[in-house]
């Protein structure tokens, strides 16, 4: 797993170098002016999914989220999906119910893409076009590279379609400096939130808007790598019942990246230190509230890789000093295939 | 909270005698012919409206989501929903960030309708148009019977422009006898689930399909009343890594109600029975691998209805059997404003 998480920053540098597959994905799209975006996906791949969709309403305007794969894969809903555009993301490309939704999306009207990390799979046979990812082989139960470089062909895609809406280059000249902002992120000491969970069975991550997606992927990588039952919300969505739970001496870990949820976000942490809850705030340095600094990005958008990549080497740290091994939890497959 | 939920199966009484604002909503439906529904909620009320996104995708095959509120309430994406039609459902009508999101919503071109439980809302006046639910008074901070109404209203306007399509009256009919079945969802002895709960600190809840919308409101019920940490996931996501934290005697609920879902969901409850997990399936009598029957509904969208019913009744009485006040949990009011 850290060898894999440590690989990142060079898997994304020739993301940046070889960008044809998602150039390409962009100019479709430009032809065929989506006016909805669906997924399918599972685990970290959906987690990559939900910040996909997060980018897309907030850079393009185009509504976005992922098919419950329930309505899709068993007895499928006969949805209208003519003016769609459907992404299945998957590591390995192989889990049934992915390849039958996709191939179902399809029949009901939506132009296909598979975005995949392992080549010649079911997934990418059954699409209209495929991204085969250049992370390499990942071994590690807990997806790291896979899932980031996922992120990546979303916000590669997404920025060549802004720009060529006119919509300016920020994002694309800010993504040339994440490769070397993700080895900063490496280079951080986050041993603060591993003493925090050191000894808890139980943990809350909270973050919002391209943010949430992170915290998510963080709480499923302690769930997995630790076995920490860890919950995860919207620091707005945590005050409407789940915060009950927050009980003083309850481990809080908040991501408050820049960007509009920063404000809310530092208030409900304030909130849950003052109740006498073990609250960690990450955000960037010199912030007031803030007890642990991420590596800060060029753009609102690319906030969530920084933090995550970080975050990845706390849960791999956290699991070798709970006496287990990050590669390998106790009840889990690198391939899981459902239906 | 008990006054509350016995009150249920007479309020959804009340709104089949009186449908006439949901039989109007149907019809302007029925006249836009919207391609999306979008939906804007917190809390339980979320839960009614990731149920009512279920029903329509099922029942009408319309895409149906609900927005990330950080996405329209606070620095708002350029959304375009020029054929969408957006529901904000709330009991109380008050929370700022709905308020705002649901006029900025109509600003990018959606049809709005508020669905709350309180009358002269601020919600229903930035909406188009609103369905007051007769759900009466809740004083319990725990939402019940407004989610029930909430419900209630989403399958009954669906219903009803399935009907108009031509797709027959097998849910309507169906619909008729949910009362009564309501009804004897009360008088269930479920004292198994309590049983489970009592002394645990840790739960999940799993549910697949339209029990899923319910597995997410019965681990907030856990939540708020009962300050159980739960986690709530499908029965085919939490194979992909969150299953990890299934111990031996960890307490597992399985809601398994009759539907295209239920198979795997049994296979995955044998699967953690196995390993030695406290589980508890709900699901129709007399079904192999079932502990506790649920009513079973004429129809598979009903379903969820009499499993919350029942499960609305555990988390009460467990509050209780735990030395808890289950109307007035230690950190939450019943209306709480986010932004």
């Amino acid at each position: 797993m850290l060898n894999e998480v440590q690989a990142i920053p060079d898997v994304l540098r020739r993301m940046l170098d070889d960008d044809a597959a998602v150039l390409d994905l962009a100019a479709r799209w430009a032809v065929d002016q989506p006016g909805l975006f669906v997924s399918v996906a599972r685990g970290s791949s959906a987690h990559a999914a939900e910040y996909f969709h997060h980018a897309a309403m907030r850079q393009l305007g185009i509504a976005s989220f992922a098919v419950p794969l329930s309505l899709v894969s068993l007895t499928p809903a006969p949805l209208q999906l003519a003016n769609a555009c459907a992404l299945g993301f998957s590591q390995s490309g192989k889990s049934p119910d992915l390849v039958d939704s996709l191939r179902y999306l399809k029949q009901r009207g939506a132009r296909t893409t598979a975005i995949v990390n392992t080549p010649d799979s079911a997934l990418a046979a059954v699409a209209d076009n495929a991204i085969l990812l250049p992370a390499g082989n990942e071994v590690s139960v807990a997806a790291t590279k896979s899932c980031v470089a996922m992120m990546m062909a979303s916000v590669q895609s997404i920025a060549f379609l802004s720009h060529h809406r006119g919509h300016g280059k920020a994002l694309l000249e800010a993504l040339a400096q994440l490769p070397d902002q993700m080895s900063a992120a490496l280079d951080l000491d986050w041993s603060a939130a591993l003493e925090l969970l050191l000894n808890s069975d139980t943990a809350m991550v909270v973050g919002r808007g391209g943010a949430l997606p992170m915290a998510r992927e963080a709480a499923l990588k302690l769930q997995e790598t630790c076995a920490i039952q860890t919950a995860c919300y919207s620091s707005a969505e945590v005050r409407h019942g789940p915060m009950e739970i927050i009980a003083p001496g309850y481990p809080l870990v908040v991501f408050a990246p820049n960007g509009p949820e920063q404000g809310e976000t530092l208030l409900f942490a304030d909130a849950m230190r003052e109740r006498g809850a073990k609250v960690l705030v990450i955000g960037p340095a010199k912030t007031e509230g803030v007890d642990l600094p991420y590596v800060t990005t060029q753009h609102p958008l690319l906030e969530p890789f920084t933090l995550i990549q970080s975050f990845y080497g706390v849960a791999e740290a956290l699991a070798i000093a709970r006496g287990r091994n990050p590669d390998q939890p106790q009840f889990l497959q690198k391939v899981t295939e459902t239906r």
